[in-house]
């Protein structure tokens, strides 16, 4: 039997690490949920180090993710793929600014190859990250793919903005937890 | 309530298009059936005119996917995507070739940005392609994103051959199927 019907679960405890009431105002805001998620993730040990949010121009959350590869067999299973896949659920559009709203995605770092591919087909107007793919790759074994020469400049010719280095401290620090964090298997 | 559990469903259909006891011999064979794939989705309208499939070094199917994007109310729920889900949800493995065994993709067309990105992460070691990116954009509204220069160079030194124009005119009649069709809307 072929499989025909997929399901990527996110952590349990991802509900209640979101306020869905609460304006998440100003950029530092986002990325410091985006990295809180990631953090969580390596110490509940649901995942990769890596969290991703989806807010509306009201400042409130629409989907959020964590990186669930392996826990979930699936090597799409990114932080930033699943908030796009839980957002674009929540309001039944596979674009999310087809409503004629503004949405942010918040990184808690760069979007790798496939992610960064992700942007452009959510419906996202713009993109917020906290470390850089130089951080990941330097703090961490993953490798973060080719991207085109000039990255951010052919997101905002298809109307995405990006502003990055946002609490990047912050960020990489959650890469260094997971270093540290023996018998890290994610 | 945020959406914590995504679920991507392919059509019906895909598991009587499939054969699974059957071995594609040759890469013609392989590309074909992600072809046919495609063709059904639009003949179907279960979604956009795109098809793709997982073959293990034995030449048998292990997951086979389409674009399901607007259905599933998910932008990456692409053919490729589905495909390497399908296989690695089958597998139990987030990265296919961990097994030591090699694995192929196949598709109708040539993947998008972030499936581009998606075949890094997905263990493959080989990617047949049909109709190139240029003709989707001639035959199609569909737009594919930006690549790196060498993508094709990219892939190769992770491990992953690439051969395209496979059948490359029965892909593009797929597109031309689609256009024609009334109402389209996927």
């Amino acid at each position: 039997m072929l499989v025909t019907d997929v399901r990527l679960a996110l952590p349990p405890w991802i509900e209640e690490a979101v306020d869905r009431e609460r304006v998440y105002a100003g950029d530092e805001a986002r990325v410091a949920l985006a990295i809180e998620l990631a953090r969580r993730n390596v110490a509940e040990g649901t995942g990769g180090p890596f969290g991703a949010v989806v807010f509306d121009d009201g400042g409130r959350v629409v989907g959020a993710g964590v990186n669930v590869v392996l826990p979930q067999h699936c090597s799409a299973a990114h932080a930033e793929v699943m908030a796009f896949a839980a957002a674009q659920a929540l309001v039944r559009r596979a674009r999310l600014d087809e409503d004629g709203r503004r949405y942010t995605l918040a990184t808690s770092a760069q979007p790798c190859a496939m992610c960064y591919g992700a942007c452009f087909w959510a419906g996202i107007d713009e993109l917020l990250i906290g470390a850089r793919s130089s951080d990941v790759m330097t703090l961490s074994d993953f490798d973060e793919g080719p991207l085109p020469e000039d990255w951010i400049g052919e997101l905002g010719r298809r109307g995405i903005s990006v502003r990055r280095d946002i609490l990047r401290d912050e960020a990489c620090a959650v890469f260094r937890l997971y270093a540290e964090k023996d018998g890290a298997t994610y």
